[in-house]
């Protein structure tokens, strides 16, 4: 099974935001955007792993600024690491000014995806090199989120989470 | 501004999985239900401050079990602390099962809102009083969980964040 | 086959008004509000019956005030009688305004759902108790409304309608 | 203001059943079903009275044969009956079979509109004149259910509701 | 296979615009327009030949006039021409004024279907019979529009379309 | 106002086929596919003309193969020429194998939309430069399109079409 880059998985979602999705303020609903964030996550998990692929966590997702209706959005996905069966995926959400066409970040999050065969039992999948720096630090970070959730769920020992302890030494 | 308990904010959303919200394997979208749990957070924000609310964070969302087309799927969303403006909301989803009626614990997840003005600036918000020992185990875990949200944004210095650095010690 | 209580079968839906959802006023569509009624007594009807279920008719819905975009609505449903296979519910919507949270009521409806097996087939289903006074008298009515049911569909003569002919002497 | 023909309001709409609209048997639900007989209907209110109008009750509305998924099926709307300000719409529906393109009517309903100005107050509508033989047999129908809605109501005693009285005796 | 007229194919879908289907003019979607088009000439298509039908291609759409939120929008479709297993369909789309009931043409395309079996694969269907004299008009054009679509295919050499190089001498 | 290359119009929308957006085949419905195509060619027409656009009409669409549920799908969008104030885009649809991620091509699309200010009007827009071969072809047949369109509505007669007559000589 041989290693992919991160880039093999990026993934690319550009929408409208339409007026039925939008809040009292006329914002861009959270749970709409959750719903496309784990859309385009859920397409670069199966690039990366070639199978079947299910949401196991949101991580964290920060909402920054508010995407204004009638906004261009573009949420892009990409694998940051891949454990035995599951894949952490970074997700970075943008709009984009109609007039200037600058980009502005408006939201990121951290997904994780298991890879399953057709019956559910998760399987193997490949390796991912991380490339560029910013992919490097995520695929760094990643360990220890994955310590860090292991011990929110008491599967853990907060004093065997070395990655994680070593944040606050 | 009167302090509340957490009861006060409590918001039930029953509904069924329709053929329409399914993946390959018949089971639940990630994404769809994650829009549900954030509709049920942003009620139970907007109970307890009697505000407009926005998302601000989704700090864990964990899937457990997966939810076959057809359930009945229970979303029950309430405040587990409040801060100054925003407030931490603990959401639980259930199955039920159609012959038995037991139910199943498939998800759960914690998600920040905001309360704003009608201009989208935070206003200050009630304190929440914690009822139950669940109730008071969420309370007291709101305020590490902040810390971790603040280190993680590189907010707040890791060895400034005491409850959190307590854990590891 | 064990009796159940009204309660048993109490099923609540919480949701938002979006956007999307209104008509020319900006008050819910009345279509849309009637498909999240009819999702509330189908799952009040599972729970009651604990069999697949099919909506047979909608006896009567009032619509008593409208339901302006943003607001919290919450629909009750609860299995009101049941008869061999059939069972009539009756669905209650309310809105709570955002800042005294004071509710109104803004909708009744009575559905008569029908316990099917999985090739359509109707089959019995456990008796109902009710419990409060509210609880009794729709019990009560629930009689009647079947006798002016089959009557309207001319499979009862209007003078065998007995509970019905009460009404009117 | 000139009245009209009960043909001048005769709405029909033709669509499609989609996976994603059925139910457990793989049948169209019946909540789906319900909200486009309620946007057939508001459409022949309108064509009606030319003005807004707002759902003010579901009458009756019985779901006599399931309608399976790939199904064409036929919505027909036309007002029944015009009173001061509202409006009695029947509405026939009916699927037809891909091979022989037979019609079988599968569900009719029974639905009451009320025309307003911009502000939400009544207003008044032409008056509706019956043509065929059921178009004049629903328009007697139309008072003796006024009525019955008006008794269920407790808005008229049953002894004073003449025309439905005489069905009694 | 008994030939057919084209208004045995007849198909009307008379619906509204909702809020949530409008672009940044409060005029509805483009693509939402042409899902319903779409939709309206599968049914005509598959009134014509009473088979399974799938989309082809959309030979043409012009939108004259824009569709504000509000509308009552008809889409009539009509079988205008059928070759050996693919159909031309022509789908004409107008807005009644609320107040004057005067209907406009807002819009309109030529479709083609193609009728298959279970697995996929083309059938033939019956012949087509135009009537009136815009049918009769629909009907001669279809076989250039026909030639044309293999000609921007490159599968019918320019000078090969007969009917179409008539057009420019 | 500056003149732009057609990648920097580029839209890309990936997204998956649900179940609900499915026919009888199991297959992506033409008009779900064409209500994606018009959303990625109408971000692609703002992004060259940094203006409000509206759809002015759909010149072809083929579909060559057809979609199957669970599907990856990537809609590509790119002007192919701008006019005064309309511009055409080419829109290319893909689907990838899931196991070897092979592309295919299912199907494409020309589509025209016009650019609007905040009343409607049409407004001038930025030129556009083609630059790989497959840019500067499309960009010729544009002209042609654009004279046939205009023959096609009768505004232009078939002999002082001289670009598309040259194709018939």
């Amino acid at each position: 099974m041989e290693a992919k880059t991160s880039t093999a998985s990026l993934t690319i979602l550009t929408d409208l935001v339409l007026p039925g999705e939008t809040n009292y303020l006329d914002n861009l609903f959270g749970g709409e955007l959750l719903a496309r964030m784990d859309r385009a996550c859920s397409i670069a998990a199966r690039r990366h792993s070639r199978r079947i692929v299910v949401t196991a966590s949101v991580n964290h997702v920060a909402f920054n600024k508010s995407v204004p209706v009638g906004s261009v959005v573009t949420v892009e996905a990409k694998v940051s690491r891949a454990f035995n069966s599951s894949m952490e995926i970074y997700v970075d959400v943008w709009i984009e000014d109609r007039q200037s066409r600058h980009r502005t970040k408006v939201n990121e999050g951290i997904y994780t995806f298991v890879a399953v065969d057709e019956t559910g039992k998760p399987v193997k999948i490949p390796e991912l090199i991380p490339e560029t720096p910013l992919e490097k630090e995520r695929f760094e970070g990643a360990l220890r989120r994955k310590q860090l959730s292991l011990v929110l769920a008491g599967k853990l020992k907060p004093n065997e989470a070395t990655e994680l302890k070593a944040l606050f030494n």
